[in-house]
């Protein structure tokens, strides 16, 4: 099992009908396939500059990489999210086993 | 609930005992009272520099709060952490509802 997060801060004040839509927009990546238990996030450590979070699970890497090149995803990267995205960083993590 | 993560990269080189110590040692603040689902994760993205990940879940403020400034938690920051890690991104998310 595969978490891939990504947390980010929008070009859009808090609270505006610009940001609702984009996290409304964000949270249809649910619907690609293979996407397991996708969570809309909201970050709140006042140790970084991010507002928000994205994290869902993947069985495996093939199943992330489908994720990764699905046209809602291509769409939603390039029509969206690099427009409207002012920073971001994105974290995948799977347990550690020594 | 609070989930309080961080993930970050160690002055070790992967695999050695050092490694080893330094986690072991961050896997024991999972006794720390009012840690929940404490993980220890290993940080797979190659869009950052992170190794591995601490996530952790508190059910309020106050005892996240009660964590930070819990003695065992305190002396392992003061004598591990900023001796041993080279660099991290603290991360805290709870549920998003609009």
């Amino acid at each position: 099992m595969i978490t891939h997060s990504v947390f980010f801060k929008l070009i859009h004040k808090k609270g505006s009908d610009a940001e609702a839509l984009f996290l409304s927009k964000a949270a249809a990546l649910s619907s690609i396939p293979g996407v397991g238990n996708f969570q809309l996030l909201e970050e709140v450590s006042p140790k970084n500059s991010f507002d928000f979070g994205l994290s869902m699970e993947f069985p495996d890497q093939s199943t992330y990489d489908a994720y990764n090149t699905h046209p809602e995803h291509v769409a939603f990267v390039q029509q969206v999210w690099l427009n409207e995205v002012a920073e971001f960083q994105e974290i995948d993590h799977i347990p550690f086993s020594q």
